[in-house]
């Protein structure tokens, strides 16, 4: 595959065309953004760790039946992934509460939630991706009921992959942000990156936290808790 | 009904004891509040024309087989009502974009929603009475999912009646808040106040708000304004 034209470039990635209509080059950056883009740095090698671990993941969830936009990993930084539009629509997976939810509900951070939910919010960096409802989604008309339908279900379906895989290398999967999109069928797909950039991350023990709240609120080094997700997943 | 102890002073009511203790005497207040009791200011005779204006929606409400908490209304400022327990939800009804929605999906003030919609808000001051969702809802256990459905039903129920009413008297009935309580029997109640405090009302011709936003955005005289209304719906 030859890297085309670059066609987006985002926060967290670059997308390059390829000679194939149906199939993108993703390069992974090693620019850490919080606080939708007001906090910003350059950490290397976050892009490696990143690529490999989203590739772990989507490698996993395919496994499980749960098809996404992963094709394969080229390198260090690149991955190659169906092209898909993506639909501007957040969801977010919870089974404790934390971030924005803790805020939201007053809920003290590492509460336990009774059962795992699912959170929409409107991809919209202008409005600060605000939490919606489904009715608001029918309203702004951004995705179908049946699609909403798919949404939900497959979140939980991630959920159910990816806890007791995190859990078996001592690691909470506290919550997580995912994103689909639609191919060219209108099929919708997983896409965009599940790693310790979208995904809340605690050891089970010690309560540390292994994600990208260590660089929203300076825990440490990024770099290492990253590399301690990837170790413990059995990658390298 | 003689007035008992005072159970509770709100930003625009008090409630007090009756010797019925199924029955509390609530006062409406001249007071006017915004953005979550920031703003404040008092308004004489605010408080006769809310109280004005709930008991003839509320009766409006019961002849056409919504149930309420409202009893009668006994003298300028003070009315009946059925004791219940305030759920602690707050939901809105939204038939046009205006307020935090305009905000909220980036839409204009004014844009007809396609269907009317209902959100929910978390009643906490602290918190800043927080959007949630149904599944919020689930997690906090503040309310049954039977009750979610009472209420959601309920509010588009009470959109279906109010509407017309306010369309027939050259009134756009752009958006409202209800509150619901459980009397002691566990009924779900409409309860609280429905008034120009709870509902956003503009002229269907030159589309003047005849609302709260004209103390929240300073637009001019609330009585006024609350007048209009009163006199549209016949009341005086």
């Amino acid at each position: 595959m030859k890297k085309g034209q670059l066609l987006y470039e985002g926060k967290a990635k670059r997308l390059y065309a390829t000679e194939d209509p149906s199939i993108l080059f993703v390069e992974y950056k090693d620019s850490a953004t919080a606080f939708n883009g007001e906090k910003k740095e350059e950490i290397a090698g976050k892009g490696v760790l990143n690529n490999r671990i989203t590739t772990l993941l989507f490698e996993k969830l395919q496994e499980n039946g749960i098809a996404s936009h992963f094709v394969k990993r080229l390198s260090d930084h690149e991955q190659l992934v169906r092209k898909v539009d993506i639909i501007p629509i957040e969801l977010v997976v919870r089974n404790t509460a934390a971030g924005s939810l803790a805020q939201r509900l007053g809920l003290e951070e590492g509460t336990p939630l009774k059962r795992p939910i699912v959170e929409f919010y409107y991809k919209n960096d202008d409005l600060g991706d605000p939490h919606i409802s489904t009715e608001h989604i029918d309203v702004l008309g951004i995705a179908t009921a049946e699609e909403v339908q798919a949404l939900y279900e497959g979140g939980l379906k991630v959920n159910d992959v990816l806890r007791p895989i995190f859990e078996e290398v001592g690691v909470e999967l506290i919550d997580f942000k995912l994103e689909f999109g639609r191919d060219q069928d209108g099929n919708v797909l997983l896409a965009d990156e599940i790693s310790p950039d979208t995904c809340r991350l605690w050891d089970a023990k010690t309560k540390q936290k292994l994600d990208k709240d260590v660089f929203r609120r300076n825990l440490g080094s990024l770099t290492e808790s990253y590399e301690i997700i990837l170790t413990r997943l059995g990658g390298q």
